[in-house]
């Protein structure tokens, strides 16, 4: 199947519509993020890998094109269509950079109906991967390293694809692991699990289910003990451990119930029958906030498995993106409607540090001393300048700018991003070209 | 590829378990939500379709097995895991039907390896299709009539496939068009869409781009009006309709700024101007209580474009979806977790009217004089017993559920959802099986 429909209409339209009127010169548009959802201080840039796999995806078969006969599209538009791919040149923010508003995440240049085309796919791509990579940093500011975090995501996600997408944004977060099988293999994770209340149901008792269990899976022996009651499973588990000899690495977990005062009691029980290496896993419904106020109560868990909550980024979805056309045939365009206006021409974000304000600038000036450019071309003529980053790299990247950012713009509550400034020569540019709009549609210019 | 990996790696390792023990004894899992999220007074069952898919598609291929016997499955599991299908039967509420919290929508009774296997998945497509679904309704219930909605949500759903859902979700609702070309085409739905900003952009003026489309799609012409000032856009629509003599369905669409002084303002201009038939779209982060704040207000608004914030159901994002063991091979079985209790047994849904309470009951008793069951049994063996709906007649039970439901669980503020009623039976068996239970546990009993 090609996969040109799997775009808005408009997108199709205005690309016929420049086809037949051989309004194929260059086009760039960039992709940004308008303003921060409530409770974000910056975000982290994802979703690029997808995105440039989308543009080399992009094609018509015979069936799209039917289907595009069948609904006002005449054979010359059609023919286009036939032979359109994506030819054209991306800039990027790679993955895992912390980004602010109003920076472009990517650029593209394209042939107009081309670059016009892709604008579904891309901002999809970009907008969803960059709210959950997001999120889920946002797990891992709040665990400081005081305990693990496993992504148990996929059952909640908005679709398979978005559970993928999950388990890949918390794995360049930083957590340990996910419960995600398909995501692990693809993507290289740790995969990770322990039972399921129905594991223990299907024997006449717990302590049955555990013994089974242990039998069956001696190093993968961490038992899930609130099935019917959380101190008296807790006990069953010890009971087990030592009736079996048990010594590999064990752990329980902790699903239902008070979280804090339930690890408490465990971590006093384990550690009172001579077992302190049994780790504490606590899950169930858990956001980055539960995280941070359990390990800031002391409470003794050792991993926190987060799944719905993180994986649809349940108090910020969406990002207020955008995909807006810079410049055409060489000159810089800009709309004005209230409260989305936009800049005009190609951009480059330079950056110093993070403790800094980012300069968002035009794209041909000059690198200012000490800064670096944090857009790079990662396409040309359609083809990817580099193969797609590893996970350990994007990890990476994501690990360094974190330990750069500010604690205002990372903090949980109430985040402040870093402000961005805007170059002379942008200012330049936008206060030219927004004239230049208003003189051409003022009443007496017409 | 098969799919036998995507799923959560404590199902495959309880299922290895199983397989290994051979406990391969029919068990039966219940799915449903346990709580509505705030501002739902009820749920639109959705997903069904997908996840039988998923079910027929069940199967591990020479990679999948590979991957496990690289983590950890030994070659007895790997050689039953190489001949599972999905081979069981399945009882579900139908699509489109109106739903409260604990009525199961869907009951899995197959071999026990194999129903906990499919457990990720199938909440996968229930849970965020029916959180969708359910978030479209919403929109239908606040436009009441008076206005047409249109899906434009692609660009910002949680993947691709998301989006391919969400336009579903919106026409099963009542929507009237999607922008989503594949989306439409995939399900039958009238494809929609207008220009972007970036169309009238590239021209040199507004008028000649307006002119430009006007010519290339005499019968799709909706003219976005703000890109650089809304009333002057208005005006030049007017122009340019009366300079080409354009009398096909006209319209202009409203982007930014205040959508009820603009729309109420544009109709004025369009009235005046002798063009009463050119309707008004309005669009831009719109959501089901602009929706119904807009219309109550009056603003003369003819088609809605809702995109984003339903498309992700902004403010319930997710569903507390759960997927319960309710019977092993013969035996009620259910979980005492705090606050996550679940009831033993098959169930069945009877509902004499949407008036009234519905009963949760046993699957085995008797229909009640005047009642209905709502779950039927939509897979037998595996097979389906029946091909998929059209989404006509989906759209069709949820219009008609609509119609019967109260005021009080249908309204967007504070609703309150028809408690659902529990059979004696069902009492009975749960109370026995919660006495057994405790009786098993207790620390005297050995």
């Amino acid at each position: 199947m090609g996969q040109g429909l799997v775009t808005d209409l408009y997108e199709l339209t205005m690309a016929a519509s420049y086809l037949l009127r051989g309004m194929t010169e260059p086009a760039t548009f960039s992709l940004f993020v308008r303003r921060l959802p409530p409770e974000r201080g910056f975000l982290v840039a994802a979703g690029l890998d997808d995105a440039l796999r989308r543009l080399e995806e992009l094609s018509f078969d015979d069936s799209d094109l039917e289907y595009l006969s069948d609904h006002g599209f005449d054979a010359n538009a059609l023919e286009a269509f036939r032979e359109l791919r994506f030819d054209g040149d991306v800039w990027a923010i790679p993955e895992g950079h912390v980004v602010f508003p109003n920076e472009p995440l990517l650029e593209i240049t394209a042939p107009l109906p081309v670059a016009q085309l892709v604008e579904t796919v891309v901002l999809n791509q970009i907008t969803y991967q960059t709210a959950l990579t997001t999120k889920a940093t946002r797990c891992v500011l709040a665990a400081a390293g005081r305990a693990a975090l496993v992504d148990f995501s996929l059952r909640r996600t908005h679709g398979i694809e978005a559970g993928m997408s999950a388990a890949r944004a918390a794995a360049v977060a930083g957590f340990s692991g996910t419960s995600n099988v398909e995501a692990a293999r693809r993507f290289g994770i740790e995969p990770v699990g322990t039972m399921a209340h129905s594991y223990i149901e299907t024997f006449s008792d717990e302590r049955d289910a555990f013994m089974a269990f242990a039998r069956d899976f001696p190093d993968r022996t961490t038992f899930l003990v609130d099935t019917y009651d959380t101190e008296r499973g807790i006990q069953t588990v010890l009971d087990v451990a030592d009736e079996m000899h048990l010594h590999g690495p064990l752990g329980i977990r902790l699903d239902s119930g008070d979280l804090l005062a339930l690890s408490i009691r465990a971590r006093n029980m384990l550690d009172q029958a001579g077992r302190p290496e049994v780790t504490i896993v606590a899950s169930g419904g858990l956001d980055e906030l539960d995280v941070e106020r359990l390990l800031d109560a002391g409470a003794p868990i050792d991993v926190f498995g987060v799944g719905t909550r993180v994986g649809v980024s349940a108090d910020a979805p969406a990002l207020d993106s955008a995909y807006k056309l810079v410049e055409y045939d060489g000159r810089p365009v800009m709309k004005l409607s209230p409260g989305k206006e936009s800049r005009p021409g190609p951009k480059q974000v330079y950056r110093s540090s993070l403790a800094q304000p980012d300069l968002l600038a035009t794209r041909s000036e000059a690198t200012p001393a000490g800064s670096k450019p944090l857009l790079s071309q990662v396409m040309r003529g359609g083809e990817r300048t580099a193969p797609p980053p590893s996970l350990a790299s994007v990890h990476e990247r994501l690990s360094q700018d974190l330990a750069a950012l500010t604690d205002q713009a990372k903090r949980l509550h109430s985040p402040e991003p870093t402000p961005v400034e805007i170059s002379p020569a942008l200012e330049a540019v936008t206060s030219a070209v927004r004239a230049d709009i208003r003189a051409a549609s003022a009443p007496d210019s017409g």
